[in-house]
């Protein structure tokens, strides 16, 4: 059963989407994360969505700058890509 | 008596309805969980449910990715299967 | 002076009304706890509340699933039958 | 100086009034506590305050059940009768 | 420089106002403090300000009965008389 | 590399602006600190601002006592004068 | 793989971008953090966003004192320019 953190460790610089409790969500190359969940991405960008409804599909994109640290705190969710474990 | 972790291991690889603070749904194949309660789930979607009532048979579905980590902190409930244990 | 541990063991087997921070309410027969007050309630169903007020005589009852766990940190109150202890 | 515990313990077996975060008062009988303050009370009851204002006079009472077990978590105040200690 | 604890040690049996993050505050004479913050007042009374704006002047009264603990998670602020420390 | 308690030790007897997670500011002579953030500030008052917009040079000030203690769970930010260490 | 805390010493004595759970942002050179991530920040300043939309370059600018001390609670996000490691 692959725990928490070996599920991370496996997507170091791979692409990862963030939900976070504000409502936002990021997108950007997972660097680093540690026991708290706290993340390290590059390249991140905030998905912002419309407040009528609507989907992901709908969304304003806001560059974050090169480097951002998510605190893990306000993290529900992280999504990633499958790469056949 | 069953305890918590007891009650997750019997459900690993099975289907998984887990409600969030967020006040969304999401459904997957429980892959792994650790003592936080953060879980590690396969072939996620969220449900998510019309703002005017209605209940779960309203709901639009999004899927979330392969494979998606969901933050102990922000688990209401975990619904699963019986399995006659 | 019966402890918190105490009094929920004298209920495993038990139906238990468990009132939620979401506003829930949970119904169904208490499993097992831990110390988190995280518990596993069998044949659980939600009481629905209508939101233009009124009292539990008037819920909607929702089926949870054959077992459910309810994560401690979001539990308000449990209430339980007494069998004169 | 009396310290949280010693100030409860006086009060075991005593009627108490409970407020919590959730805005609802419960009161009942105060059969044991821990140190997360969570408290088992006996033949408690609700007190349901007018959305629109008014005081505890104005309250609509909701009985709990024989005994509830209340997180320490929720609770805002706990209220006792003084005995002269 | 005085800490916390020896601050409030020296406030015993004097009247303090506790402001709470319910948004209320409560006035009585400070019988005990823990770590948590937990507070036991004595002829403790919540002051309940009018929701149209206006001060402290403008409100009303609520006695909480003889005794009363405040949980210390719920405390915003602790303002107290100096008596030329 | 100044850590937290340095920074605030450095600041005792100084008059520092707390905002506080309900919105309010605090303004005060700061007299001590713990590893919680809990201070105690004298001579304070709270800085009202109008809810309609405007800055903080829009305030109402009230005076919350000659001696208050804030606890640290509420604190988002401290503000200090800074005398060129 | 980097992790917090070595991500953020990286950055000290830089300008970074902090995001807090109020929904303002703020902005300064890194001073200090802690494990907590309580930051120092030197320059400080709050980007008042309006509350009708609109982007951070519709924002209003509002100084926070030469030094102020952010409690790790409230950060959602720290953002910082990247120098090539």
């Amino acid at each position: 059963m692959p725990d928490t953190a070996e599920y991370l460790a496996k997507n170091i610089k791979e692409t990862v989407l963030v939900s976070l409790k504000t409502g936002s969500w990021v997108r950007g190359i997972l660097q680093s994360f540690d026991r708290h969940l706290n993340l390290v991405l590059d390249n991140a960008e905030e998905l912002v969505l419309p407040k009528s409804g609507g989907g992901l599909e709908d969304r304003r994109i806001v560059r974050l700058g090169k480097r951002v640290l998510i605190r893990g705190d306000v993290v529900v969710a992280i999504s990633t890509p499958d790469r056949g474990e």
